[in-house]
């Protein structure tokens, strides 16, 4: 390499590399907004999926949409949702406020990765035995689905 | 039966089945503000959860994100997502003015249920292969979905 083009070519790859990082982080990292906005659409989804599972085994039963319903909610939950809840995103405004309280984020989202294994856990099992139509079943494992929710609310949500 | 418990029974009965069906209709009835806030809401875990394989794709490939991703996109497409497009919903406010266009609601959501089916299949189908981990087919399959996303987006999203 002779002296001119290494002093052309050298800085162009180091922007070249740079660039491609800058790329790289850009893609990897969300703004906290759209995390935000993200997470609550999320759990609005849930809620949706929720409900339909509640009208079904408190009113008519009907399977398939108990299926469907359950299969979004263990999907949602197994989606990873605690990367929505990244640093940076404590506070700030996705569709409104964040309803999440500070302590969730508190020792490196130990909470939110306790309470959500335990509702990840607990919506794919319901998905797991929706198929089988058994309505107790159903019944039982919703509830215990619901008190992971709750679980978490409780401590870690503040009221919208 | 006799007459004077016949007169106290009948109207009770009458009543308890009609207070029955009302609340079957109530539950089966969310409010359209609700509906629509869940359609936007769908849509936006379908965002995330798009932008999260195109990342993997465009960027450095990882596995694990596409298949939680795949699977997400999967779930939420074969929810019944035409059922948060019910009459009432043509017009409104979830979390902002819905963006769709008065044409998707014309024959019975005609539209919807044939552009979502597409949208269902294909992203059933980048769910089942997302696990074997082949780069090559996973990006065709990701096209091809996003096809679907913008067949229906052309003709029937009104630009926010």
């Amino acid at each position: 390499m002779n002296k001119r083009f290494k002093k052309l070519f050298v800085p162009a790859m180091a922007v070249a590399v740079l660039a491609a990082s800058a790329a790289a982080i850009a893609q990897q990292a969300p703004k906290p907004e759209n995390l935000i906005k993200w997470r609550q659409s999320a759990f609005q989804v849930i809620a949706w999926n929720s409900g339909r599972i509640k009208a079904s085994v408190e009113g008519q039963y009907n399977k398939d949409e108990v299926v469907k319903a359950a299969n979004t909610i263990a999907a949602v939950a197994n989606s990873g949702l605690g990367g929505l809840f990244a640093p940076g995103t404590e506070q700030g405004k996705g569709w409104h406020d964040t309803t999440a309280k500070p302590e969730l984020f508190k020792d490196g989202n130990k909470h939110f990765a306790d309470l959500g294994a335990s509702f990840a856990k607990e919506a794919a099992e319901l998905a797991a035995i929706a198929p089988n139509g058994d309505v107790t079943a159903v019944k039982a494992q919703y509830a215990k689905l619901t008190r992971t929710c709750k679980a978490c609310h409780d401590d870690f949500k503040a009221k919208d």
